[in-house]
């Protein structure tokens, strides 16, 4: 919880996040946390915007001086890619923006850290995805993101399992033409011989909600990771841990794109 | 000082100043002070805006769903008049505005109280000009807003001198077809016959300026008023005190207008 402990003065830096609806956003939280532990003189605020009235926001925002950059959420983060004047490599293979900073040019430079922030939480608990064989559940937003992250920081090989193979096949020509051979289709096999286990879906958010994979497949040698970070702890990771899996919870990907985008940012 | 005590979370508010340049602005300190004192869940920034960017800005604000409104200074007090659907009175006689808000049906509702915040700071003192005759230095922007304000509140004369006596008929003219018969250029008879007599001009701001008016003349039935709260207490109210003057000074002018200013924007 973020108390901001300092004096908000005309030197102050201001950002935000941009979001519709904006009442549950706990990026301000997180983002003052860190602005009082780095003592920088910033505060970062909540943006409540329309879908259909970022552009003129977003424009009004390039004449605010000491605003350096704001970050995104549903539902702009796909329009935000088109208000770029430059993307970083996840957002040209992703399509989706979530961070945008005013370049020294005055241009704006967008990226999007959902995958990068998974991968640097994977990190900061001493699990490197390079060289691994990783099985990754879902071929939506999250997952899109997340694969990309992985085959940029050198994972050997992605198996992308999905309801709709249709979607995953799309994902995974989509990673191809970036990152070539590395992405497929998961096989039956995959699961088993995965290194690191990942669940990209929404199953777990809900009590009663069906397992995303099959957990009678885990094993101790694997690592178990999830993207939902309510409850801290969910069924899939509770399962894996009674399996002997070592589980790698949600909110390390908060917490790992909260840093990352604070970088980006400057703060 | 005010540090902001609570947290900053998806349901502030958002309030800020427009100004260029920015670093001087004391506002959001002492709405800062407001909002804690209040216990409001909102937060006020600073807007470094340059004078030709203030439109672009103005219409970003407009999609700004969390923010109620802003507060302007130098150089856009003048320019921000045509960005308002509508202006109150004092708006109005000025020509200037200093504050704008949403109104309930989405238009820009400005003010200026730059006038109303001196008058509330005379009133907070136990001064009240309802009914006074009262002498009025200077012809500039401070001078309109505050004569403005001060025939508003019932003044019964209201005495302009200045440099420029062009500077104060123009002023007096404007004021004419509001408040009828109550303002004049002052003649050398009204500064012994005030009851308040006010600076409104620069003059005082630094050590060795010449006194804003012929203190020889002030007697011990007169309050004495500033405009200029640095130095707190200016030469010409040592004067004053001197000769056994009431004093009223400058900041009682800005205490005056952040808590008028608060309760416009419902902080």
């Amino acid at each position: 919880m973020a108390v901001l402990g300092h004096l908000i003065d005309g030197n102050s830096r201001v950002y935000g996040i941009i979001a519709d609806p904006i009442a549950q956003v706990r990026a301000p939280d997180a983002m003052n946390e860190i602005i009082a532990a780095r003592k920088s003189n910033a505060v970062f605020v909540p943006f409540h915007v329309h879908a259909g009235d970022l552009s003129v926001f977003v424009a009004g925002l390039k004449a605010w001086r000491n605003l350096p950059g704001f970050t995104l959420t549903v539902p702009h983060k796909e329009t935000a890619r088109a208000l770029c004047d430059r993307v970083g490599p996840m957002a040209a293979i992703t399509g989706s923006v979530n961070v945008v900073r005013k370049g020294s040019d005055g241009a704006w430079e967008g990226e999007t850290y959902d995958g990068l922030g998974f991968v640097s939480g994977l990190k900061s608990e001493g699990i490197d995805p390079a060289g691994a064989s990783i099985y990754v559940q879902g071929a939506g937003g999250a997952s899109k993101a997340i694969v990309a992250a992985l085959a940029d920081a050198g994972a050997r090989r992605i198996a992308v399992a999905n309801r709709s193979t249709i979607r995953a096949t799309i994902l995974i020509e989509r990673l191809e033409t970036v990152y070539p051979g590395r992405c497929v289709i998961a096989g039956p096999a995959d699961l088993v011989g995965a290194d690191i286990v990942i669940n990209t879906t929404s199953l777990g958010l809900n009590e009663n909600d069906p397992s995303p994979i099959d957990t009678s497949a885990l094993h101790s040698r694997q690592i178990i990771a999830e993207v939902i970070m309510r409850p801290d702890t969910t069924a899939l990771l509770e399962v894996a841990q009674a399996r002997g899996c070592r589980v790698h919870k949600g909110v390390h990907m908060l917490t790992g794109q909260v840093r990352e985008i604070a970088n980006f940012l400057g703060i």
